[in-house]
Order: structure tokens, then C-alpha cells, then sequence
């Protein structure tokens, strides 16, 4: 199997050949030329700069479901697939962006930040989620699973934006009561099951570092500056923080958490510091990974079963796992 | 037939029907009880204030087309999808307020100036499509036309996001240009040929009306405040004006079209007036009210034609015709 960057230069490729089809068919519309242009930099700006676990794992779950390497028409198909997930998650990180009035990301200015952009940048992300389906229609229209991937895609978006109608009626901008937050907000047996009993947990997980990444990692590495605390987020270090804070902490948190200026922010920062969230945070990601390491040995190993007989396979899980431990970004 | 009004009233009784059905799925999820009614403010408050001409349509198309009245369940089923473009209708209303910093909306506020919603607006239209592929799956799963249907929907709206890029680059707030617009601008054999053949003028005179009506008609008439002037819009109310304007005219509406003072606009206004838009505007809907009922007039009528065999319907395209002959509103 090639190494890390083989795969990932062989992912992005595949991204140049649908973001060409997408252009074309801006092109065959017969808009002024100013129009495709605009939509080609949304998905150069805003699709292929990521970190891309969530398209790669799906190429690294079809090969390992289907126990060999994959023709190049299989891989091309699984790479559409894999970037119509970078393309939702695209679509949901302009509009959130903007929702939260994010500053950088991915190392780069927000979307909407762009001079020209603005509130067009709703529309964009708009258009790149109807690009999901256009590439859907496309390359998977004659496919079994066709019907069964636009549902997958839709409960998706539903489920995400669920999520985030909660984060943000939890945390509004201008009422911060602490009081509503806790550590249970933040986060069988058929094969649905069996996989949501694990890739719950790591999803939780994976959220938990995100938060503390806002918190310690650095704009270099996490390509944003971090700005849960003056945003009053329902964040996993806040919440450690209140449930271990003395009465005097307490107090600096409901004064300082959630405002808009950067002593009130350091003040916050403090308070975390002292009670330890770094080294709390390390403890939890050891008990995390033990944790879900278990959860997948839960799962049945073992001979290639009778025939279509459908099985989890424990690759499939660890590589997910294996691309968020220890991960610094 | 009912009248008009039972029409319109049995038409929202199905609203309240699906509206019960998307917030009891609120319910399923465990959501805080927040949550829940934000989500049905949201459908109460952008769904179904509307003219309801979209959704009319649908179930009128689909009487018209079986040529009887329809059942309990086929009236239902079609309400339903009369719903789903109204639910598409509002997704876009929602946001397009949004970008476009509009006031009013169906003589209400604009979602995103009700206090507490802002942004949150963007979301929140997300979560009204959402609804639409949500009720298509509860209510036409099983129906042979239900892939159909999404990719309908899919493609209406990236056709519709399409349109709005269009719209927002060509007349960026800051950057007027009136160079940049003209008339064209503004916009077979086979059955899809010929409907579109229809289909296509009659929305370019929509287009037209809804033009026109941001300039003529009162708040109290329109639901809104006309901004179209002062948001620099591509309208046909200033392509007609630049048609046939002298060059002092020219000048006017050079230096105040699209600034944001009263001062300004009333200058438009003024040369609107001079050039005489009202007149112009009623000769251009009568001629395309006649070319319209000529075009209806070339599908051809008679026999019910061979069993299976599709046929366009003339009563359908006056049906829709009818809806917005010398509309107010």
C-alpha cells in the first residue's frame, strides 16, 4: 500500500477532475464567463484544503471492505464519494463560518471574509451542496446504491443541522448562563448497532479534540484562532472547567466567559490552566483510545462468513481511530 | 369546483397536517424542548404566509391532468408536494432576505431581524430544505416517481442558486455599473420543448411583474418594501428606463441608482416616471398575456390519444397563467 502522501496526492487528483466536470457544466449553462469563474474559486477556495479524513476514509473503507486493491474505475467512484463528504462538509463550514463569525480557516481567511464575498457566501455554500447531488446523479445514477447515498446524504444534513440549531440556541452570542451547559450535552445489536456503539464514542472523542484544540493548539496548527471562549461555546474544556472549579473560579468564569474582549478571554484562559485542563484533557484521550480500542474488539473477527453475508470489519474502525489519535490539528 | 378560498383553506388544513408531522420528528430526537419550538416558529413564520400560488399549482395541475376530482389520499399526496415547493420557496426566501438585507417580508419582518434569529436564519433555511426531502421520503418512498421527484428538486434548486449568483454579481452593492445590465439579461419539438417553450416566457413575465411591483406597488399590496433601486437590482424597470432615457436621464439614473438615500431614489423614481415605466409596463403585460394564451393555443387539443400516451394539457398553463394575470401582489 503507497504511504500517506501517495494516497493523498492520488484523492486530490480525483478532485481536479470533478471540479472540471462541475465547471463545464457551469460553461454548458451559457453564464457570463464572471458567474463560472466565481464558482470555480468557491470550490478551489473552500473544497480541497482540508485535512481530508473524512474523503479518504472513504476510499480506505471500500478497499478494506472489498479485502483487495481497487480497479481504477472503483477508485475513481469511491474518490467522487469521498469528496461529495468534503463537499457537505464544505457547505456546512461557509455557512457556519459565517453563522459564528469565524475569522480564518484552514489557514486562510473565511470565505465570506473575502472582499467580494460577503453574504454571497451563503449562496456558494448552497451551490456547493447541490454539487453533491449533480456528482451524484452523474457517476452514481445507474448505481444499486444510487437512491440509498442521496438518502444517506440527506439524513446527514438534517442530523448536522440539527446539531447546529442546538449549538446555536445553547450558546446565543449575548446571554451567557452557564447554568445551561453540561458535560452530558456534549455527548444494540444488528450491524447499525453494533457500528453506532463504536463510532459514537468516536465521535465524541473526535469532538472533545476539536474543543481543546481550540483552546491549546496553536493558529498553526489548527489553521483558525481559536475562539470558543469569547463565542460562549458549550465547549468540553468549559464544562470540565465548571465541574471542577472552586467557588472563586466559578465566579471568574461567569464574569469572563462568552465576552467579546481578549483580558476577559485570558482571564477564561487562567482558569483553565489552573484547574488543569491540559493535563485533564491527556487522561481523557488515553481513556478514549482504550476505550474505543475495546469497543472494536467487540466486534466479531474471524473466517469471510457464507456468501453476501454483510460483516463490520475491525480495519475499517481502527483506521478511522488512526487518523484522529494524538492528532495536533 | 370549491371557490377560491375553500380551495386556499383545505390547502393550509394540509399544511398543519405536515407541519405536526416535522415537529413531532423534532420530538423523536431527544431534542431540548427549545430546540423543538424554535423549529416550529421557524415553519410557522416562513412557510405558509405565502400567495400559496406555487403550491395551488401543483394540486390544480394534478386535477387538471387526471381530468376528475382526486381522492382523499391523491389530494393529500399532492398537497404534500404542493408543500415541498413551498417549503423550497421559503428556503430561499429566508436566505435570499438574508443576503439581500431585506426588511419585510409578506408584510412581516424578515426572519433574520426577529431578535433572537440573526444568522441563525442560514441554518434555519437549511432545516426548511431539509424538510422537503424529509416529507418526500415519509410520503413518496414507495412511489415509483420518488427518485424523480428529488432530482426535480435537486435540480430546481441549483437552477434557483444558479440565478442568484447571477443576480448577486451582477449587482455587487458597492460597485454600480449600469453598463453591465440590458434587457436581454433579464431573459423543440418534444414535450419538455414545449412546455418549456410556455413555460419560459411565462416566468420571464413573472419576472417581470415582480420587477415592476417592487417599483409600483405599495407595501401594503406587495408584503414588503420595494429596495430593488437602492440595492443596485438588475430590474426591468431600470433596463426599460435605460432603453429610452435621454442623456440627462442617463445621467440621473447614473449617479443615484443603487445609493443608499431616500434623496437618491426619489430621483430614480422621478425619471421611472418621466420615461413613463407605468405605461410601458401595462402594454408589456397585455402583449405578453396575448403571446401567452398564444402559445397555450399551440398545444395541440383533442382525443384523449392512445392508452399511456402523454399529452400536455392547455388547462394547466392557463391555470398558472390565471394566477398571476395582472396581479397586485
Amino acid at each position: 500500500m503507497s504511504s500517506k502522501a501517495e494516497k493523498r496526492a492520488k484523492f486530490e487528483h480525483v478532485f481536479t477532475v470533478i471540479r472540471d466536470e462541475l465547471v463545464d457544466f457551469f460553461k454548458s449553462q451559457n453564464l457570463p464567463q464572471d458567474a463560472t469563474e466565481w464558482f470555480a474559486k468557491n470550490l478551489d477556495y473552500n473544497v480541497p484544503g482540508g485535512k481530508l479524513n473524512r474523503g479518504l476514509s472513504v476510499v480506505d473503507s471500500v478497499e478494506i471492505l472489498k479485502r483487495r486493491s481497487l480497479t481504477d474505475e472503483e477508485y475513481f467512484k469511491s474518490a467522487v464519494l469521498g469528496w461529495c463528504v468534503e463537499l457537505l462538509q464544505a457547505f456546512f463550514l461557509v455557512s457556519d463560518d459565517l453563522m459564528d463569525s469565524s475569522i480564518t480557516r484552514r489557514s486562510q481567511p473565511c470565505w465570506y471574509r473575502i472582499e467580494e464575498v460577503g453574504y454571497i457566501a451563503v449562496n456558494d455554500a448552497f451551490l456547493l451542496e447541490s454539487a453533491i447531488y449533480w456528482l451524484l446523479k452523474k457517476h452514481f445514477r445507474a448505481d444499486p446504491a444510487y437512491i440509498n447515498l442521496i438518502e444517506l446524504f440527506h439524513e446527514t444534513s438534517l442530523q448536522t443541522e440539527i446539531g447546529q440549531l442546538l449549538d446555536l440556541i445553547t450558546a446565543p452570542e449575548d446571554k451567557v448562563d452557564l447554568s445551561k451547559f453540561s458535560l452530558k450535552r456534549t455527548g444494540e445489536q444488528d450491524l447499525y448497532a453494533l457500528a453506532s456503539s463504536i463510532l459514537i464514542p468516536l465521535g465524541e472523542y473526535f469532538q472533545v479534540q476539536d474543543d481543546y484544540l481550540d483552546f491549546a493548539g496553536t493558529p498553526e496548527q489548527i489553521g483558525k484562532i481559536g475562539t470558543d471562549i469569547v463565542d460562549n461555546k458549550c465547549s468540553w474544556c468549559v464544562n470540565t472547567a465548571l465541574a471542577v472549579a472552586t467557588p472563586e473560579q466559578r465566579e471568574v468564569l461567569d464574569k469572563n466567559y462568552g465576552r467579546k474582549n481578549a483580558e476577559a478571554e485570558k482571564n477564561v484562559k487562567e482558569v483553565f490552566e489552573a484547574v488543569g485542563v491540559r493535563a485533564r484533557y491527556e487522561e481523557y484521550e488515553e481513556k478514549a483510545y482504550k476505550r474505543i480500542i475495546g469497543l472494536i474488539e467487540t466486534i466479531p473477527e474471524g473466517g469471510s462468513g457464507k456468501d453476501g453475508e454483510v460483516k463490520l470489519q475491525r480495519a475499517v474502525f481502527k483506521s478511522f481511530l488512526d487518523k484522529i489519535y494524538k492528532r495536533q490539528k
